[in-house]
């Protein structure tokens, strides 16, 4: 049964643009095959079915008409929807962790309140409390009775931790902490369910103890009063204003005016203060980076990866169904997915989603490897690694999923531009991970740090992590390829991308090494070569995504229909990437402009060839009409009617705006008279 | 005296960051010259100056709290301001075209309704209209008693007009037009001005006479009651729901069923029926196309450059005051705008928003003489060229503005993605210049055609316009440059430019004609050409901007100081557009590797030196901070201190969102007992 198939059984429209129906009539594969390697298996589909049919069924979680809200009242509606999930998840047995709450998210767009709180209040207490302090804040939490915040970044301060100014001193006379927001640059700002919601916060301030500095440390902070709301005295609270997207998160801002708080609100699992003042360090925290790293992949797969598919979606259906101009005189006018500038446009991003959706998978699997690892054996040898791995691909993927999302909205011309598509606000949604949990040029360059010292390690004959390996390797010359056919040889393009990536990592390793041989402060070495390091931190991670693309698509091997489609896509990522970056490429004459020639030739017939099986591949993402939430992307392709329908309903339409009656009343009567 | 002088003496700021006022101290050139270079002449900068100080002190032009505003309040306060400016107009003499209209439009931030009413509506009537028609109803919609707005897009038609549906068809039995919209993608929509404030419209239908279609015609059709503003019979009509931005202005929906409108409403210059329902075509409406074209180098300044060169203005001060991370272990945190990985943001953006206001100008000029030509000679030969060139660089312009304004959001991290940053609402604003006034990629396809039509005008001996008169010469080969300082040589980055632009038309110029020779239809081999012609369009107009920007640089030859300035600029437009581009350079071997990297060397000392005087350069955009309306951005940069005070008015903040009574506190009061 072809999801296709389910969703007209479920919910039949009752008309179907014949226009789009007919892009479904002869796909090469079972959709629903396709659906299943998305989901990560069959079960994990069905699952994901009757979460959707719990939650579309719901009226509390609809989204209809979302676009009309005003900001407060999307807070409100987030906030209902948090409350309401949770008792959902109690009254149908869904634990926190489960795959009915992943895909109760995935399906309500994370249109809800306390992500922070969930996703990092709850979680830093976890591995940062101790035992006494997990089992005192943590039901309370859960339960909604209290709401945390997670107060890191500041107004003047954000990336760059040991620059933070809130200061937590020890007054042993009290047995408490004071906590202060010294100056205008130190209050907290940004973190989300602190404008509204939040009573607590876990707040990171700089530990002072016995007149010495000990670093950033976290501490709960009571912000505001649990019978009224109110700030606590010498809390300076609000929310930070209107934003460019999600409206429905209240962003805040906290100044402390010295607040004072228990000794044993200071997290205690990895150090501690003595009655008497003295700092003791308890073992590493190094567990809480591993936290850090699996919000990072998360969000690549929930924020990244799922806006991009959307788009997808939305745009690809929209392009069957619109017409424009005429391809053929005398004949109707052309469907724009014929146009090879919008193929062009739109297929390799699709290619793009399947490719960042295989790499989160990997990543994730990495990322528990390595915590078990570091949990069963105390062994965090891997961790560099995969610090390294998860900041260069959550830059890589946050750019290339808003530009993607951008590009899908852009080709639906007018329309695009209408919240009511859809796309405008997957657009300011996904452009925001460009920049929070960590800025993606500093991610790069933190990458780009690893990289650099794996080479250093090559000079001392050290070992490699795998990721890394082929820096070990010579470097190659030129590309092999003759002929159009031997671009589509996965081997053949991994082998681009790696001598790419080995080039401009090496490349950069010479520019830094030779100034600081001409006597160049270390610093100012960096500094000079960072443009460089960080598009050598991009090339790494844009070879890695390919790789993986390809080993998905080897272990495809028993599914020979799927696998085909996926060859198809996989070629296509590839060769556009490394098109666009032809540059790179042509450089130092690893491929030559003949046989990029070639390799155009062979993206060009990909597309059409991926034209053909568009729809029934977008079809696969699966997600129902109310998730996708577009006038212009249904499954049906009515998207000139819905568009109309809903545009109507718009509160704009329901009354005159008081505009007419003060300022142009009076103008228009005069002219009455003369027409 | 400094512009920042003059602001400092102004309205001089009690306090202003150090960290600005030291980037200012020693500027190698006198700021007020490029004030004056940027102005057109220092009469219009005075003029400017002058036409900023009646809109600054009057409070009904206050942009103030503009961010906290709902839709609605948007709308009604853009109309407010309309009319405001209209009485300010006529109380003070400024004349419809005038310059000091031009500077109120821009001090304003085009933040007016009526944009469509002023800037279409009336033009057409002008063009298309005769005398008498002329004389009915620009009088009146000058007064704004009638408000009109220009129905061309359709719901399922935009840039094909051929294919748009609505009808006008005559009724010689009652010397009468019935117009009509017969389906739904027929309903007009997207027209500005058109959901909430006006009551006639000009409707392009397809004109039916004597059973025969005859094309696209204009017709003036009373839309809305004017004595209640009711929608008249026949008509359905309202706004057409919330967008990405632009929520000051009320795009609307109109479908026309069966509406009666007199004979006299048809625009009658060009063409007329007469009372038999005979079809008279009267001459050319080539001069109408000189409207759409004016209408396009109109917006290239004042939607697309303006964003962009605020967006300069704002990132780059932020960049100064904001500090972040240490670059030299032991000293304070460095200003952003010191990192290199920032100059490559931000620094190229500024260039570029000097190179497209010098081109837009020249644009201007170019089509001032065509119009002319027309006028005075009926010679309309320049046309083709105009339009070609008119098509290609909205295109250009209109990406790289958009691309620019939000690579200057992002390098302001997350404070880039507050509303109150001003950089948001530009970007949502600049991004639907790509859409409207022609799709990009069809415009670039329209460029495309024209280059082709010369290429073959070369091979049966005709002459070309002068700015593809290069398309004659024989194609160049390998650039010269041996070293660092030969790329600082503007003839030699035109020829580089000039051998892109060359190669690539040659090459989609050679693949279209072999598809033909191999028997493949027209159409079907100018489709698969398609991203070719594209990008040969784009190579195209890149090479036309950085020509015009080195002949804007000649002619500062009597200006040293302001010329070094300028050249600086130059050379970094037109090195960043080469190293952004390389394939397309290295693809035949015209630069090689070796010369790319030297290249790179030069762009990067380029950064360092446009880095030392780049407060100064954007301080000679010369906004007042009530036009920029940034809190990061302001002349005295005192970013924090200013986010603050307006987050604090944010409307949020003002009451307690009903979410905590409905939703939280029941939960919260349970924490009480146990905390």
């Amino acid at each position: 049964m072809a999801a296709g198939d389910r969703r007209m059984s479920e919910v039949r429209p009752a008309v179907i643009n014949p226009d789009i129906a007919v892009e479904r009539t002869a796909p090469s594969f079972q959709v629903e095959k396709l659906v299943s390697l998305l989901d990560g298996g069959a079960e994990r589909t069905r699952i994901r079915r009757t979460v959707e049919h719990v939650i579309i069924a719901d009226a509390v979680f609809s989204q209809e008409n979302q676009y009309f809200l005003t900001q407060p009242e999307q807070y409100e509606l987030a906030v209902k929807k948090a409350v309401h999930l949770r008792q959902k998840m109690e009254d149908l047995g869904w634990t926190d962790d489960g795959p009915e709450m992943w895909f109760a998210f995935r399906i309500l767009g994370g249109n809800l309140a306390f992500a922070v709180h969930s996703g990092v209040f709850i979680p830093t207490i976890t591995e940062l409390g101790t035992d006494a302090q997990i089992a005192k804040w943590v039901p309370l939490a859960r339960d909604y009775q209290i709401i945390g915040t997670y107060a890191q970044t500041e107004l003047g301060h954000g990336s760059y931790l040991q620059g933070l100014e809130t200061t937590a001193s020890f007054d042993p006379s009290n047995q408490d902490f004071i906590l202060n927001s010294p100056k205008p640059s130190s209050i907290k700002w940004w973190p989300g369910d602190l404008g509204s919601s939040a009573n607590h916060a876990v707040v990171l301030a700089q530990l002072y103890t016995q007149g010495k500095c000990h670093g950033m440390h976290a501490f709960i902070v009571q912000i505001r009063s649990l019978l009224d709301h109110s700030a606590l005295p010498g809390v300076k609270i609000g929310d930070i204003g209107p934003k460019m997207g999600l409206e429905h998160v209240d962003n805040g801002y906290l100044m402390l005016q010295n607040i004072r708080i228990p000794k044993d609100n200071m997290l205690n699992r990895y150090s501690e203060i003595t009655s008497d003042g003295r700092y003791i360090k308890k073992g590493s925290d190094r567990i809480n980076y591993i936290a850090m790293v699996f919000t990072r992949v998360k969000i690549i797969t929930e924020e990244m990866v799922t806006a991009l598919s959307k788009a997808c979606v939305i745009a690809i259906r929209y392009s069957v169904v619109r017409r424009q101009s005429k391809l053929k005189p005398g004949e109707m006018e052309a469907k724009i997915l014929d146009y090879q500038t919008q193929q062009q446009k739109l297929l390799p991003q699709l290619a793009t989603a399947f490719a960042f959706h295989f790499m989160a998978s990997s990543l994730d699997t990495f990322c528990n490897q390595v915590k078990v690892q570091i949990k069963s054996k105390g062994d965090a040898s891997s961790l560099p690694e995969l610090h390294a791995l998860s900041a260069g691909l959550k830059a890589l993927i946050s750019d290339a999923c808003s530009a993607g999302v951008e590009a899908c909205r852009r080709a639906c011309g007018g329309h695009g531009y209408s919240k009511l598509s859809g796309l405008p606000s997957l657009y300011s949604r996904v452009v925001a991970s460009c920049t929070y949990e960590g800025e993606n040029t500093v991610l790069q360059l933190q990458t780009a740090r690893f990289l650099i010292k794996c080479l250093n390690k090559i000079e001392c004959g050290e070992p490699l992590p795998q990721s890394v390996s082929y820096l070990y390797e010579p470097i190659t010359h030129d590309c092999s390829a003759k002929e159009k056919s031997d671009f589509l040889k996965p081997f053949l393009y991994i082998e681009t991308y790696k001598h790419r990536a080995h080039r401009l990592i090496k490349d950069a390793g010479i520019k830094l090494q030779s100034l600081l041989q001409s006597g160049v402060e270390q610093h100012v070495a960096w500094n000079s070569t960072s443009v460089q390091l960080a598009r050598a931190a991009v090339a790494h991670c844009h070879y890695i995504v390919v790789k993986n693309f390809v080993e998905t698509l080897d272990g495809l091997k028993f599914e020979p229909e799927i696998q085909q489609v996926i060859k198809m896509l996989c070629d296509l990522y590839a060769l556009t990437g490394i098109l666009d970056n032809a540059g790179d490429f042509l450089h130092d004459g690893y491929l030559t402009g003949k046989q990029l020639d070639l390799m155009t030739a062979c993206q060009l017939h990909l597309l059409s060839l991926v034209r053909k099986e568009a729809v029934s591949i977008a079809d696969a993402f699966d997600y129902p009409d109310e998730q996708l939430n577009s006038a212009i992307g249904t499954y049906d392709g009515l998207a000139y009617q819905r568009l109309f329908e809903w545009a109507q309903k718009a509160p704009t339409n329901a009354k005159v705006n008081p505009a007419y009656e003060k300022y142009l009343k009076p103008r228009f009567r005069l002219a009455q008279s003369k027409l």
